[in-house]
């Protein structure tokens, strides 16, 4: 008997059929002799209706007291879905309780539409699944220590899966979405694509923070802190499938590194093509200016994502990084009017059309020439590279942004993902 | 300075633009220099939305387990009320800050789906209204000593205004509803019917138990428990009309007898066509007859409103009460199939076809021929009287369902309410 978390997206939760077949899927895990603990999303369009409602009534909803409030309207969207859940659960003849957020509690802080979670109190929880009862929790929200209901930002329903898994010591955690696991890249775009048995938390981190959008970072970040298995899988096999099949399915991310010395030298593939490359030219090279020209960018709330300084010459360089595509036309604004004049840098430069490419793999800290390995494939290609920005076991590239199709395709080629592996 | 409450019905909270107005309003209260708590409903259909689903996925939910998941899912509805109204009057300018229930908290009782308010604490609302904040909390629901959210059931949201008036010792609850105040009998059917200045809390009872569902029973016998002034208004009339007028308008339920010493006998005429009549025939007059024919009627969930007994004559009497139209099958059925026989009874008769009509006034209580008056006028108009049954305040008569609309017109003459009174 294992202490199992199943999380479900809003589109599993999106109907009452759906509810009921999660609920049906739920059921069989259970009464296969697993202790189980649901999180649920709140259903497809629901969080979207709700703060729309709220954005009609207050366009402007930055201050704190508003913020509040848009966190207890959003909350109750999740609420719903696992009352909704439980009494699905109870029809299909289990015993079942759904608790909010501030009713396990979940502790949080108190930043409004973006909390962190700070404790689990997992009593009650425990003594649910020791009668027997399966315990259906809302994903996304907490409480914070003036008894606020907050929630954790968009995509918060994974974090909240895997904070109660680790919480709980949970022997895994299944996260089921639309897509039946993680790919060694878009298949969308490279047919040839493969389902990943297993990733390393590491790959997994580079590659959702790439665009790979299987998973929130956050929640990933979380798992390999307190060392949850995280499962991702598919919510559209039919819901009787054996259990020990669909415990198999899907991609396990893993934290053991020796499992994982024999394999591929390249995991993937991630590509992202909403960002915008920024060239400040000819500043003076001398301590904190990277400070001074990213300071009032990430003051503006402008997220930065590559950032290259290269060395420089005659006492001068040049300070690239990348933003959000939206953030693009702000932070040359930004840029022009106020940092570069006071930097006294000869020009700013920017380009919205680019992409970032990125390899990815745990194997690439112990094998020389993966990187060489990636220039070679895109110049025999004709793909110009503009920037080059390298971690342990990622490479990424920015490019034209025509090019990243073609990059993609290449890469993932030049590297064997096409290739079949054992399993 | 007064302390006040407001309770808005879901119809003022049907859309965002009825929000809005409800803001308006209440900052208008606000900035005249009231404290201000308000008690929003769901939006109109949104209880219904909520309940369908589950309902969809547990069609019998009569387990105290379904109940709590019931509970939680419809409590949903007045927590994204609170927060929207909040929002709303942040973009008036105003401080304000929502509650769900259980944040108050406002504790009840654990009977699911139609709990009791055990105790309100206010220390928190206090503390807000001492700043100058806007308080708006929750209808409808509030927490049990578990921790479960538990509802009060259907129109729980008046009760839930009362009881935190009274707590809080406000000086006046104000319901804003679709009408504009309590009449002395429907308008529908008596055009001249007038609307009421004031009525005294028994009153108010009586006509609220009899079909004039301007406000639910339970927050007027609320009411009159703490004596809390209550007001019942329109939330149609344009929210920027003077305090001054608005804080007139409407029907004060006052609980001042000396007040009410010089007002008319008759307040209003009450009808209800949604009884039906059932006869138990020739039972053996002896104790424990109303036990042995009540009792399992009671056990079925099925509410008796009139019970008459009359005396007896060779050792048997009839037994007549009144149950809800709806009932009325099953309750027959109960009755032939199993009480009547066990009780030897010789017959039992039915008639769905009737309807209740009463006279409420305080002042009959120190009237004579107050009901001769009123048996006089039907009869002048040739209406049979079936069954009648008096309190101290009211007395009311069973007849044909045909002759309801004839019956209040008469009575409502000849009680001289088509008469305007001095206010």
């Amino acid at each position: 008997m294992a202490l199992i978390v199943h999380k479900y997206g809003g589109t599993s939760m999106g109907t009452t059929e759906r509810i009921r077949s999660v609920a049906q899927r739920v059921a069989k895990w259970a009464r296969a002799g697993h202790q189980m603990v649901v999180v649920p999303s709140a259903m497809s369009g629901e969080t979207n209706r709700l703060l729309g409602m709220a954005k009609e009534l207050a366009p402007n909803s930055s201050t704190a007291e508003a913020q509040r409030e848009l966190d207890a309207i959003a909350a109750t969207g999740e609420q719903v879905s696992v009352g909704l859940l439980a009494l699905a659960l109870q029809s299909e003849g289990m015993q079942a309780v759904s608790y909010a957020g501030w009713q396990v509690p979940i502790a949080t802080d108190s930043s409004f539409t973006k909390a962190r979670i700070t404790s689990i109190d997992d009593q009650r929880v425990r003594a649910d699944l020791a009668v027997g009862k399966v315990v259906v929790i809302t994903g996304f929200q907490g409480i914070d220590p003036q008894g606020h209901v907050t929630t954790l930002g968009r995509g918060g329903s994974d974090t909240s899966a895997v904070a109660i898994a680790a919480a709980m010591k949970a022997d895994e955690c299944l996260i089921y979405t639309d897509v039946d696991g993680v790919y060694t890249t878009d298949p969308r775009i490279v047919p040839e694509a493969r389902r990943l048995t297993t990733v390393s938390f590491e790959e997994m981190l580079e590659m959702a923070s790439m665009g790979s959008k299987v998973l929130q970072i956050r929640s990933v970040e979380f798992a390999g802190k307190y060392r949850v298995p995280l499962r991702v899988l598919s919510s559209f096999t039919p819901w009787d499938i054996p259990v020990e099949e669909e415990a198999r399915s899907g991609t396990l991310i893993t934290f053991e590194e020796d499992e994982k010395m024999e394999q591929a030298v390249v995991s993937g593939i991630a590509f992202n093509r909403d960002e915008a490359k920024i060239t400040v030219i000819g500043v003076p090279d001398k301590p904190g200016i990277a400070f001074q020209i990213l300071g009032p960018v990430a003051e503006a709330n402008i997220d930065v994502d590559v950032i290259i300084q290269n060395v420089s010459h005659d006492g001068r360089t040049d300070f690239s990084f990348t933003v959000h595509r939206n953030d693009y036309q702000r932070t040359m604004d930004l840029l022009k009017n106020s940092v570069a004049p006071t930097l006294g840098a000869s020009q700013v430069r920017g380009d919205p059309k680019i992409c970032k490419v990125s390899i990815v793999g745990i194997g690439m800290r112990s094998h020389v020439g993966v990187a060489s390995r990636m220039f070679r494939t895109l110049s025999e290609d004709g793909i110009n590279i503009q920037m080059i920005s390298t971690s342990e076991i990622k490479t990424s590239v920015v490019i034209d942004e025509k090019y990243m199709e073609l990059a993609v395709r290449a890469l993932h080629k030049a590297f064997d993902l096409d290739m079949p592996t054992q399993e």
